[in-house]
């Protein structure tokens, strides 16, 4: 057996070695995800799917509870839209796909295929919102966007990827400002309770806002190699899609005005996320509240009469309580099952033989620590569901302790530097210009992250020109 | 507020006179959907894409208690996978919308955008399935496809449109066709128990079969304009997909073998369904069960003291009986209020008035027969629901009785003329040659629909070449 596992864990690369190598083999082997045909896309096979069901489902009640509605735009846009906004032109014009043939006609317009739908909903919102009644709009889409990227990683960065994107106006721009920071926070308390991650919130700059947006505010989660990860983003678009776009609103006072925009979303990318963060040499480590398998059940010795029953039993009593719930009844040894449902990250093994029936007892193995104890049959359903909770929150613990420890200040480019060489978050200050900020990415590779909204100032000047600085800034590498 | 009545329903066009402009004005009006900006989209605005939440919730566990897991493959499709089924590109390259260029380089290979997903689910396919251990495999996908159609209607043939697809893998051919039987069957359960709608189900001829299919199988739904509206499918594959996607699996007697393959699908034109099938005069008429508001709460006399907080209160005590329900408190008068929750096809309207509350009961109104009562506010979560249960059935048996009521049986073409211009089903035999199935087209404009499973004969000759025939099938003009 512990041969067994020394072979099967050798699968998988040393993650402290070959991190990108390690990550690979994880999503594939664990059958989280397949390479599409395409270069650049990505199948999200059914373990990952059913972590992304988890997903949307928390983060949709979430939504809900905040006031939003769910819509659905079409993902085709006339490419004249994308023309509208100058900045968001920019950025996303060179990595569009193009719809140009519909069989053998050629299209008079090419249409893009939507890289992200402000374009789109704006134009529609313009039909719709006529007066200051029609305020605030709040909605939200569940959809597919398509980004060609260079270089691409399953999660990570794929050619099209699913998500969610809110699109909200408002009336004032304190409303728009305040919308914009609460769905931040939805985010970062869903990264917390959810999936288990901290993060570190703040605004972006100026070079790594959102194209189009006036304000970009970000979560920026730390993975265990030390790069960091932007997890989510909730933008302030102040007027400038609702002015290219003709919004206007009759307000009370009889004048026409434009609305104030906001937009926010993520995406299949947090799948990704939670590899990183929680993952180990053994392979996934999955957070609790979006395990698709909560608890697997293995029957030891399962040819032993009323084994295979007893194991059924228990999984019946877990289901009712709402557990998800796996018996595997294949015909592997248990300590090839104990690797493999191990390196698929379930947060609780349920070992039960012929002895532990006669104790009217399962063996309980936590994935976060390996802790084993014993549970009774009687209380099993309560024992379990607070040891779901308690994984909960020391792997949430693991996460807060991992990030806050790789938290370094820098006041001068050497500090910083060896900051980021040892793979960390580089906390320093910044005098705001763009020079610096390409400058640093030249010299240690990494990049602006977040102004966190604690601006106490560690010091007085820029860590790159030395001239006076007054922002608090986060340097990191990210993927 | 007899005149506010009178004026708002002369908004939605004569249903016996303008059926489609009838259709056009309810969609519309009830903000279910708008047109988007490219010819042929649709937007689904948050009413319109409720009732689809609805819908998708219902039928997703009925999937997965039939044993499927959900996945998501890409949507974009080598252009060259489409070639490798021949019925398959025949029936579907003339309106596929092709992706040429990403910026400004253009692609080697095209890419299609699915039209439906079988060619790449199958290569997909062909790299999981190596044994019978591998096999069934039961996957069901939620995603867009786009079909480029001349003509289009909201909800009922649009260029992208929302559906599941289920796709399916198994090793014998009995199994294959339980499957595709099964999945017709959740389908007639769910028209019956969610939507209350009557179908008839059977399989589709040869011309009317799926491309690339060995057979059809259908639910067909009676439009209350006497037109029938394919409302789901489930194709029985064979080995034609398997074949030439190559999926070879090792079995137990160590040959390599093609598995057999399903496909099954319903799209949001079932939210046309819904409203053809069951709408009036006064617009929408939701079944209960996908109602996005089942009930609606007016306040009458809203300024008086306790009935705004009656109201608010009555609207707890449902929420918490797990009812979707909305208090209008709009300035709006009552009578607007109640045209306008009609004209949405909420279930149930209670209206609250200071009477009412001394009374200790609010006044109940069906949606679906207009009926009053009064119920006590004592055990008001237990009426509406009952009510609701009620409602449902009596739609359900509405549908039933129209449907069945519209049936009628030909022996010859000048009866199955005059059965067709009745705006019926025509039950008739067919000799089974596609001649006569294109005459009958050309003659009547009526297509073929369903050979319902019961062929217990009614006739022995064809109804249109009058030489021997023994399949009883269904012709009907059709969406």
């Amino acid at each position: 057996m512990a041969n067994e596992k020394n072979q099967f864990v050798k699968e998988i690369a040393d993650m402290t070695t070959d991190f990108p190598q390690w990550y690979t083999d994880v999503v594939l082997k664990t059958q989280l995800v397949d390479y599409g045909p395409v270069k650049g896309t990505m199948v999200i096979r059914p373990y990952g799917y059913a972590i992304w069901e988890n997903i949307q489902k928390a983060l949709d009640e979430r939504f809900k509870a905040t006031g939003h509605q769910n819509a659905y735009f079409p993902m085709f846009i006339p490419y004249s839209y994308l023309l509208r906004e100058a900045e968001h032109v920019e950025g996303f014009a060179p990595e569009v796909a193009l719809v140009t043939h519909v069989g053998k006609t050629e299209l008079e317009e090419p249409m893009v295929v939507r890289p992200t739908s402000e374009t789109i909903i704006c134009e529609m919102y313009s039909r719709w919102v006529q007066s200051y009644r029609d305020l605030p709009v709040l909605i939200n889409q569940w959809a597919n966007v398509v980004r060609w990227e260079k270089t691409t990683r399953p999660f990570l960065r794929t050619s099209e990827f699913l998500w969610q994107e809110g699109h909200t106006l408002h009336a004032t721009e304190e409303e728009a400002v305040e919308e914009t920071l609460k769905m931040l926070e939805v985010y970062r308390e869903f990264m917390q309770n959810v999936l288990a991650i901290e993060v570190i919130t703040g605004r972006k700059s100026e070079s790594e806002k959102f194209a189009g947006a006036s304000a970009t505010y970000t979560m920026e989660a730390m993975m265990l190699d030390g790069k960091s990860l932007q997890a989510g983003t909730s933008h302030f678009l102040g007027k400038n899609f609702s002015k290219c776009f003709k919004i206007n609103y009759l307000d009370k006072d009889g004048s026409l005005k434009n609305p104030y925009g906001t937009s926010w979303g993520v995406s299949t990318r947090l799948i990704g996320a939670l590899i990183m963060a929680h993952g180990d040499q053994r392979g996934l480590k999955l957070p609790p509240r979006v395990a698709p398998v909560q608890v697997v059940i293995i029957p030891v010795a399962a040819h032993k009469e009323g084994v295979k029953e007893k194991a059924l039993e228990i999984e019946q009593i877990l289901k009712k309580a709402g557990i998800r719930v796996k018996v595997d009844l294949s015909e592997q040894s248990p300590g090839w099952k104990f690797n493999e449902w191990e390196m698929k990250g379930v947060p609780i093994r349920l070992e039960i033989g012929p002895r532990d029936i006669e104790n009217g007892v399962a063996v309980l193995v936590r994935r976060d620590n390996f802790e084993k104890t014993t549970v009774k049959f009687d209380t099993i359903a309560e024992e379990v569901n607070k040891t779901l909770d308690l994984i909960h929150e020391n792997m949430y613990e693991m996460s807060k302790n991992f990030t806050h420890s790789h938290i370094v200040t820098a006041q001068n480019m050497d500090e910083l530097t060896a900051g980021i060489e040892g793979k960390n978050f580089v906390k320093t200050m910044w005098c705001g210009c763009p020079e610096c900020e390409a400058k640093i990415k030249e010299l240690t590779a990494a990049t602006s992250r977040a102004m966190p909204f604690d601006q106490t100032p560690i010091g007085d000047k820029c860590v790159c020109c030395g001239k006076k600085a007054t922002k608090v800034i986060y340097f990191a590498r990210a993927y």
